[in-house]
C-alpha cells in the first residue's frame, strides 16, 4: 500500500494515469523563498516530453505545468507545491481491445494481479508517463542544488549494442548530451546508436542500453549507515525507475573480478586536500560521500512493447494466444530516461542534504 | 542522522561496533505467537560466524545470541525483541597505531569526514561485524517466511575470477552451497574459487566477486510503486551490506545488449496456472512480483584489507605514507555475505507482505 | 520540513492554500476495487463548505471537488487518489492592506517566522480552507470504515458557554446534529447556543466550544504500542487540526480528581462477550482498543478574527497598532470542526486498521 | 505492528518487559562529538526509579544503565546508541496466579486481544517501566537541549484533589519540584498533596491528577503544519505515556468558554522584540513555536492498581468474579509521571529542531 512518495525531509508525492484527466506531484519540505517559476519546470519537463523525434514514441504531449500552490509572488513559501500536467493526447482504443491480453514484459499482468481492478489505458500508472511528476519535482530539487553548487548530469553511454568507448570529460556531457536525441556525450557515436535503433525497430523490435548518472561537487558526509547509506538510497532511487533492471555504482559489477590493489583509491594530498588517484568506488565509502564525484549506472531493458507477435494469454478466455501489438512506442527508453535519472539523483541528494544539515532551510528567506 | 533502522511495518534496528561491548538488534513488529528459541537464532548467526576456515578473518568469536525481551514461553510476545552478541576476541591495538592514517577503500576516511569522532577499533560501526544483528534479525524473518512457504537462498555464483558456469538447480543451492566454505552450489567450481582465494591472498591481495540471492514462492503483487516497488527496496537492502557495489535483478546488466523480443518473458498456460517460458524479469515486472522465483545478484567489491603496501595520508601530520595493514581480514567477503543477502532479502519481504496484507499478524495466535 | 502527509499506509497530503489557484488532496493506499463516485466526496464537502447560515463566515463557495486521478470506471484501482477544489470567492484586498500586522491569536506571526516569504492572503496554508483537502480524503476513508460496519460521528458538546447537559444516543447524534447548524445533537441546545453565538458576534467578538467525536464498533486490538498508541494518534489527529488547544479521551481532565475506583470501568458477560459496565477509558486501553465505543473531544478556541479592536506590531514600521479586522469569519468555528474532526478520526482508523491487518485490503476485488 | 520507536531524525526505539531479563532502548540520530557520560544519564534514571518513598512503589531497583554503543572516550560517535538496565526485584508469582483475570482499568484485556500471547508478568510491556527507556533516551535530547540553551520542566499541579492555587514561578519549578516527593512546585501543597495521597491509599483507592510540562526559550518556527504541528506532536508525545487520558496546550480546555478578546495574545515591542502580554496559546500559533514559553499539561488517571475489590471475568472459566488485587503500586503516578514527561518533551523538540535545521549536527565536533 501507499508507495508514492519519495524522501523523509524532501517529500514527493506523484499520482496520475497515462490516459487519466492528467498528471501530477505534490512537492513538501522545498524551503521558502526559493525563487521558482512555471519556466523553471517546463523546461526540464521538455527535455522529457515524447514525440520530438523517430527514435521516441509519436505520442504528443505539450506537457504544460500548471503551479497550482506553494508558490507566491515567484517565490517558495514552505508550503506544498501541486504541479499539474494534463493528458491531451490520448487514444484508449488499442488497449481497450487487448485489456484481457497482458503484454510480455509488461506490468500488465503484475498490476492485475495486485490491484484487480486497473486502469489499463496507456499502461496506467506503470506507464512512462507517470515520470511527469518525478521530472517536475526533480526540476524544484535542482534549483536547491544548484544553489549549492552540486551539479548533476546523466548521458546514455550504452544503446542497442552501441558503447562510447572512453570516458567523456564532463565538459562534454554537459554539453554534447543535450544536442543530439539519443543524450549521448559523443556526437559520433550518438549517430552510431541512433542508427542501430532505427535498424531494431524496423524488424519490429527493440533495443536497450546502459545510463550514468554524475553528481558533482556534492559535499563529503552525505549518507546515513547502515541502511540508509548514500549508495543504498541512490540504488533503490534509481531502481524505481521502469525499465531499469540493475545499478552499480563506481566500477560496479567490474570489481568483482578485481584485485584489492586494484580497485582501492589510493590518497594523496592535492594542494591542501585530500584526495583519491582513481574514483572506483564512485564517490561513496562505507555509505558516504567522499567529496569525490558520484557516478552510477543503469541497465535499461529493451522496451517491452515491440511489434513483432508474442505469445500470451486471455485471462478471459483462459487460452495462449499470439500478439501482435500496434501503437506508439518508444524504440529505446534510454535516451528518455537520462532526465528521469537526473531527477531521481537530485531528489535523494536535497533529501539527504537537507537530513545531515548540508542544505540550510532559511538560507533563502526562511525563519529569522 | 539515524540511518539504522529498515523497514516500514517490520522495524529491525542495528547497533554496536566492531571492538565496542556487544553488537545487536531490536526487532519491532514481528506478529506475536511465534515459536522462536535461541537456537533458530543462533543457526543463523554460526552461518555468519568468522574464523571458521582460512579463507576468513582469523578473529574468533562464538557470537552466542541472548534474547532480551519479546519472547515469553518461547513464542513472540508482539513487542519488541532485542538481541545482543558480545564482542569478546577484540584487538585494538593495531587499529590505535593507525587511527590517523584512513586505509584506502575503507570508511575510515568517509566516517571521519561526516562524524569527526569516530570508533575506529576495528572498523567500528563501519565494520561487518554490523551485520551479527541483521543475521539475527533475518532469522526471524526466514521464520515468518518458512509458515507462508516462502524460501529464500544464496549462493556465491563468481569469486576471484571463477564463475560458475551453469545456473544450478535450486536443490543444489540448497544443498551444496552449504558444504563448502566457499558457499557456491557446485562443489568442483568451490574448489576452484578456494584456490584462486588462497593464491590471490598469498600476494598481499584481495579478491571480489558476484552473490545471488533467490526467494522461492514469494506471493503475486509484491510490492508498492510508484517509488517503493519491490525491485527498488531490494535494491536498497542489498546495496546497504558493505562492500556491494552493485545490484541486478533477473538478466541484470545484460538487458542491455538484448532486444525486447529476447527478454520478454512469454506467457502460457500450465496446469490452468499462469506461467512464463522464461525468467528474464528475475520475477518482478512493473515493480510488482509475478509469482516467479525472484532472482537477484550483488557485485562484491574485494576486500579493502590487503596486506600489499598502498598510498594514503597521514591526517595528523599532514602528508603522505605508505601504509602496510596487518591484522585479520577475509581475502574474499563473497562466502560470508551469502548469509547477510539472504536476511536482507527476508526482512524486505516480510515488511513488504506486511504491509501488503500477505501476512496475517494473527495467525500465530494473535488477536482474537 | 514537510509535514503535510498524514498516515503510515494509508497517506494523506494535502496542499493549497486559502487565496490561491485551488486546494487539493492526494490519498495513497486506497485498496483497489472500492466504489467511488464524486459524491461521496461531494457529500461531505458540502457539510464542511462555508456560507450556509449567519453562524459561519459569509464566503461563498461551491467547493466542487474533481477526481483526477486514481478512479476508474466509478472503481479505485490502487493507485494514489488526486482531488481538487478551485478557489472562487477570493477577497484579497483586506489581507494585502494589514499584511505587516499579524493578527493575535492568529498564525501570522509564527508563518513570517518560520518561513519568511508567506502567501498572508486569506491565512494562506494556516486557514481553515486547508481542511478541504482532509475532508475529501475522510470522505473515501469512511467509505472504506462502512465495508468494516465501523461508525464515525461527531456533535458539538458545548458552544458560547452552552453546554449539552445530558448524554444523547447515538439515534440523536446521527440525525439531529445534521438538522441544525450548530452540529449538536440536541435542538433546544443547539437554538441556545446559536443565541450566545449570535449575541457574542454583536459585540464584535467571537466564542469557542467543545466537540466530541465517537467511533462505533471499532475492532479491538487497533493501537501500536507503546509510542503509536491509538489514543497517541488520535491525539495527533485531531490537535493538528487549525484551533484545537486539547484533546481528551474517555474521562479525560475528570479523571484527575476521581479515585481508581470510580474511573476503572469493571468488567462482565453478557451474551458471552466481555463487557465494561462503564467506558470511562473511552474505548482505549494501555494505547489499544478494547471494542467499546471510541470518546474522543476537543477544545476549541474562539475564532481568533474579532472585530474588537486589539493590539499588535507592525512588522514594518516597527511600532505597535491598533488593529480592527474586517472580513468574513466564523463567529464559532465548533460547527465546521465537526466533519473535519470526523474526517480525522476516520483517517487514523483506516491507517491503523490497514497495519495491524484489520482491513483487509483485497477485499474490494484486489490481489488474487 | 511495530510502534516501539519515536521520533523521524532523532529516533528512540524501546524494548523490555516489566518482568523480563532488562529494559532499554536504542537511541539513533545523536549528533556526534556530544560529551555522553554513564552519570548523565543515571542521574535522570535515578529521578524516576521506584521505592524511594511511601507514595511510590515499593519495588525495589537500582536501575542501573549500561551504555553499550554508540560512545567512545566519553564522546557520541554518531552511531545508535544502546542503553540497558537489568531487571532485578521481579516477583512474579502474583501476575501468575490472576493471569486469567484481567485487571479493570489495566491493559490486560486489550492486549490478550490483541496479541494473544502476552507476557502478564507485572504488566509486561504495558508496565510503567517501559518508560526507563524513555527516560535513559530523554538524558541524552536533554543534553543536546542544553547546548541550545533549551530547558525543559515538569511539575505536578494537581494531585488527589489538591491544586496548586497560583501559577509558580520558574525559580519555583526548577528548585522545588526535585525536593518534595510529589514534584509539585510549592512546598506546602506538596505536603498536602501527599496527604491526600495516603488518606486514599489507606482506604485502598489511587488518586489522580494533572502534571505540567514547560520548555523554556525554544526557538520560534519549530513545527511542520498541517499535520506535523508541534502541537499534535507533542499531543502525541505526551498521551503516549500510559495512565494519560488528556492533553492540553496554554490554556487547553478553559479557551471553550472564553471570548476570542480573552484568549488572543495582544502582540507588543519590548526591548526591539516582539512578545505578547500574555501566553494564551502556550507558545504555539497555527502549529508553530513563537518563542514564547511552551506549555503543556496532561491529565492522569488514578493508578488503576487498588486494592479495593473489583468485579472482572475470568477468560478461561468464562465467570465473573471478584478480583482484589496484592502487589507493590505507585497510589498517585502523577510524580513519577513527570520525568518522563519531560523526556517525551525533550525529545520531541530535538526531533524537530534537528529536522528543522535548528539544532547543527556538526556543531558538537561532526562532519567537517
Amino acid at each position: 500500500m501507499s508507495g508514492n512518495t519519495f524522501g523523509r525531509i524532501f517529500r514527493v508525492t506523484t499520482w496520475g494515469e497515462s490516459h487519466g484527466k492528467a498528471v501530477g506531484v505534490v512537492v513538501d519540505g522545498v524551503p521558502a523563498g526559493l525563487t521558482l517559476m512555471r519556466d523553471d519546470v517546463q523546461a526540464e519537463l521538455d527535455r522529457r516530453r515524447p514525440g520530438k523525434t523517430d527514435i521516441e514514441t509519436s505520442r504528443q504531449e505539450r506537457d504544460r505545468v500548471e503551479i497550482l500552490s506553494g508558490v507566491f509572488k515567484r517565490k517558495t513559501t514552505g508550503t506544498p507545491i501541486q504541479m499539474l500536467v494534463e493528458n491531451k493526447d490520448v487514444k484508449s482504443e488499442k488497449y481497450e481491445k487487448r485489456k484481457t491480453k497482458p503484454r510480455p514484459g509488461h506490468a500488465d499482468l503484475t498490476y492485475k494481479l495486485k490491484y484487480g481492478h486497473v486502469d489499463y489505458r496507456g499502461g496506467g500508472r506503470a506507464s512512462g508517463r507517470e515520470t511527469v511528476g518525478r521530472v517536475a519535482a526533480g526540476a524544484i530539487a535542482k534549483k536547491i542544488l544548484e544553489a549549492e553548487g552540486v551539479e548533476v548530469l546523466s548521458h546514455v553511454v550504452r544503446a542497442a549494442g552501441v558503447e562510447i568507448d572512453s570516458r567523456p570529460s564532463v565538459e562534454e556531457i554537459r554539453k554534447v548530451t543535450k544536442k543530439n536525441p539519443v543524450n549521448c556525450a559523443d556526437t559520433t557515436v550518438a549517430d552510431e546508436m541512433q542508427e542501430q535503433i532505427r535498424k531494431v525497430k524496423k524488424k519490429g523490435d527493440s533495443s536497450g542500453g546502459v545510463v550514468e548518472v554524475l553528481a558533482l561537487n556534492v559535499p563529503a558526509g552525505l549518507g546515513e549507515p547502515v541502511f540508509e547509506k548514500l549508495d543504498a538510497e541512490i540504488a533503490k532511487a534509481l531502481m524505481s525507475i521502469g525499465a531499469v533492471k540493475g545499478v552499480e555504482i563506481g566500477l560496479g559489477f567490474e570489481v568483482s573480478d578485481r584485485k584489492g590493489s586494484e580497485v582501492n583509491d589510493q590518497l594523496r594530498f592535492e594542494e591542501g586536500k585530500i584526495v583519491s588517484e582513481t574514483n572506483n568506488a564512485g564517490g561513496i565509502l562505507g555509505g558516504i560521500s567522499s567529496g569525490e564525484p558520484i557516478v552510477a549506472r543503469l541497465a535499461v531493458k529493451p522496451t517491452p512493447s515491440i511489434s513483432k507477435s508474442q505469445k500470451t494469454v486471455d485471462l478471459e478466455e483462459g487460452k495462449e494466444v499470439d500478439l501482435e501489438l500496434e501503437g506508439r512506442f518508444d524504440p529505446n527508453i534510454c535516451p528518455r530516461i537520462v532526465p528521469v535519472a537526473e531527477s531521481m539523483m537530485a531528489l535523494i541528494l536535497v533529501d539527504m542534504m537537507l537530513r545531515g544539515g548540508e542544505i540550510d532551510p532559511d538560507q533563502f528567506g526562511g525563519s529569522v
